[in-house]
């Protein structure tokens, strides 16, 4: 998801010059044209090639290059480097890596080839490493790195000063010292950079620091962006159960979460997957895809079924078919619309796993006006159409029960399955919509079949 | 979208006693008990009141408190209450605020009002504010607020310091100094507050500054989203067509930017409004529906009218009826499909404009696979359950051409979009599958039409 698209001509240049140079063969002079450049723009030009392209080009790079530029690749782009590269060469790259992105990029390899690969990583990184492997990758755990600077209570500003000093090569992004106790390591608050600079270098922290939100080490990454975004800071730390220090998430982190959320709830509702937009391969698309397709597919085939139970119905009153793609496709719409807003609210924690009666009062609200505006269009449009003010309630009435139907599957399943602690968003695009269709159809024949039974005069039928 | 869910029992018990305040009518008291409170968390009390509690309960907090909560509520809360309180009560609270969301809040009420409320403000605060009314809600101009330090680069770190200690009031959220050419007020670079920490007090602050990335400040929002992510820094500053430095967004405002459009998106491809989630209102959120509801509306009375052409095709086979629903909802999941991948590469800046022709390769590319296998499985499951191969082979062919119809739309619709700089986020949602039904339907009548006239004997017609 890192990739962007550049109006830069410099950059436009180093492309048009490294693709020639490939089309030559000639990778050392392309990796040597690309060292230098900002990360993600390297990052953009080597999602650009072809897989076996990419890697050549990876190998031509140094190491300091590299370190730079996988975290800043896809998923699976990682993944073909990890599986290309031999151990000792890996061991390298992750010596130069912040501590979350090379736990994130060993994480792509299995046990066995983690351990072979941590045992020629610098010790105190592989400890660190297998400290971060351990957490859950979506969880703060999984997104935390080990680069923070902390000072013991009893420190002074000059030494705070002093501990930064000491971090600043291995640490970029530096905002905030945060406070310890010193005998067991509890976190016990923070001193944003812009405090510790205007104090005097004897003061003495516990003085000058200030209370600073936190995150357990298990809390999923979702929670960890709400708290973050409430409290407006570059940097939340995090805590283990004996509320230690044990990591810090930067916003840039925290960044990437709310997009990663963002593409994953979008995915799921249009039935594509998170890596669709990034991988170039048309196999790997198509696989995200087609099992919301098979979903749909076997949807309408028991729509055909429901339809062919109904066939004396049809056949009495062909213009009853004409109305099914609408009822299905106001079913659809009305359904996706009720259990995204329930998602989104649930997503953002607006809404909570039990607001059942609460979002159904709401919804229904909604639908009851909606529906019984376009009800009574389209009930109006049939009846003057087909001449026949019978046929016109049935779909008018018709419509009117399946709006209402899929509010409530679109309302009612996502905050089930968010009770049942299952991902709500699979409750949304094509699942809910073949759902609904089907709740739809079954509505409407059955309405008709008894309208044609008991008025068969209105419609000239014998 | 700055609500929070808490299960903080502290926080629940302040919402139970503010309930019973209010149900008595105690406005003073429950104004009392929130005071102090982190102003997210109160939003989220104030965003769950009805609207005459909430205009009361804000009337009794003190004016650092509105201006601490206003810029955290809903812009439904905001305008409600830009339109109630007077002028001479709204100019106190402007000068409380950091001036981008000053801005955004006076932003609310119409140019007259506007002026006669900053004819109330401090003169400096009013000037600023002036100035970033100017600029378009979605820019950067927009985005960024007054509340920047820079000095000249000819200053000492002393200096740079100095310039901290005397902002420090007004400004919270310190991370940078940027460095401007004092005769022309150029932005040269910037100091991070890490680096200047570590710098010799009399150091000219040219000789230590970085180069930092910037955004003109007509720039969209979304690149300027795009720019900071590829940057990974805590703010970016804001020039002028003269590169002259004018503001600042800080990496907050950031996540607020990538959530809102991920939220636009989402609301976009469901069709639902941007504030469905967060209005109280059922009316509200109707209307926000119904526009995409009255489109499905259409589409299929257009379905119906395309359905009532084919009356002798369906009246010689009533089978053909049962697949018209797998048929429209098959194009319009690979329509969605394609659609809301090429809308999100293009809002991520992946996708360009002009990509047309390599998008429409690589979509056919899916559906072709993806098209034979689902086109293959329904072909032969109508035709074992019908016991007939020319309808189970109309079925299939029909399906492929609708699959790959719809791939069409859903991928060149959204590119045009973009290319006219319409929103190409419109061509997701209701909108492209309500045109997929037509055009499948279209497709799947025509083919069966022609089939049955050209093997009347296989379908057993006479």
């Amino acid at each position: 998801m890192n990739q962007q698209r550049f109006h830069n001509p410099a950059e436009n240049t180093v492309l048009l010059l490294v693709g020639d140079l490939l089309t030559e063969g000639n990778f050392a002079e392309a990796a040597q044209a690309v060292v230098g450049m900002h990360a993600s723009e390297l990052a953009f030009i080597l999602q650009l090639l072809e897989d076996e392209d990419f890697l050549k080009l990876m190998h031509h790079l140094p190491v300091e290059t590299q370190a730079d530029v996988i975290p800043e690749l896809s998923d699976y782009r990682q993944q073909l480097i990890a599986e290309e590269l031999a151990h000792h060469q890996i061991s390298p790259i992750l010596d130069q890596m912040d501590s979350d992105d090379a736990a994130d990029f060993v994480g792509l390899l299995d046990t066995e080839e983690q351990n072979a690969v941590l045992k020629q990583v610098e010790s105190q990184n592989a400890h660190e490493l297998k400290e971060l492997l351990l957490h859950e990758k979506d969880s703060a755990g999984g997104l935390m790195s080990k680069e923070f600077i902390a000072v013991s209570h009893n420190s002074s500003v000059e030494e705070a000063i002093g501990a930064i000093r000491k971090a600043v090569t291995e640490t970029e992004q530096i905002y905030t010292v945060f406070v310890i106790e010193e005998k067991t390591g509890k976190l016990l608050g923070s001193l944003p950079l812009g405090t510790l600079i205007l104090a005097k270098p004897q003061t003495v922290v516990n003085q000058i620091m200030v209370q600073t939100p936190s995150v357990p080490v298990y809390l999923d990454q979702e929670q960890v962006a709400h708290k973050a975004r409430k409290y407006d800071i570059p940097e939340i730390p995090v805590v283990d159960s004996n509320f230690r220090l044990v990591g810090r998430i930067t916003h840039d982190d925290i960044l990437d979460v709310v997009e990663e959320e963002a593409v994953e709830d979008f995915a799921k509702l249009s039935g594509t997957g998170d890596e669709d937009i990034s991988t170039p391969s048309a196999w790997q698309a198509s696989k995200y895809r087609i099992p919301w397709q098979i979903i749909g597919l076997l949807g309408g085939a028991l729509s055909a079924f429901i339809m062919s139970r109904y066939e004396s119905t049809l056949g009495k009153l062909l213009a009853i078919a004409f109305f099914t793609p609408v009822i299905a496709a106001m079913g659809g719409i009305t359904g996706i619309q009720a259990s995204s807003v329930t998602i989104r609210g649930l997503a953002l924690g607006s809404i909570g796993p039990k607001d059942i009666w609460k979002r159904l009062r709401r919804e229904f609200a909604i639908t009851s006006i909606n529906g019984a505006i376009c009800s009574l269009l389209l009930g109006v449009l049939v009846a003057f159409w087909k001449h026949n003010f019978t046929i016109g309630t049935i779909v008018g009435i018709s419509l009117y029960t399946v709006m209402l139907a899929s509010t409530f599957s679109g309302t009612v399943i996502p905050l089930v399955l968010s009770r049942l602690k299952a991902d709500p968003a699979i409750a949304s695009g094509p699942f809910v919509s073949t759902l609904n269709d089907l709740i739809g159809l079954t509505v409407y024949f059955s309405l008709a079949t008894l309208a044609i039974q008991t008025f068969s005069q209105a419609f000239g039928i014998k």
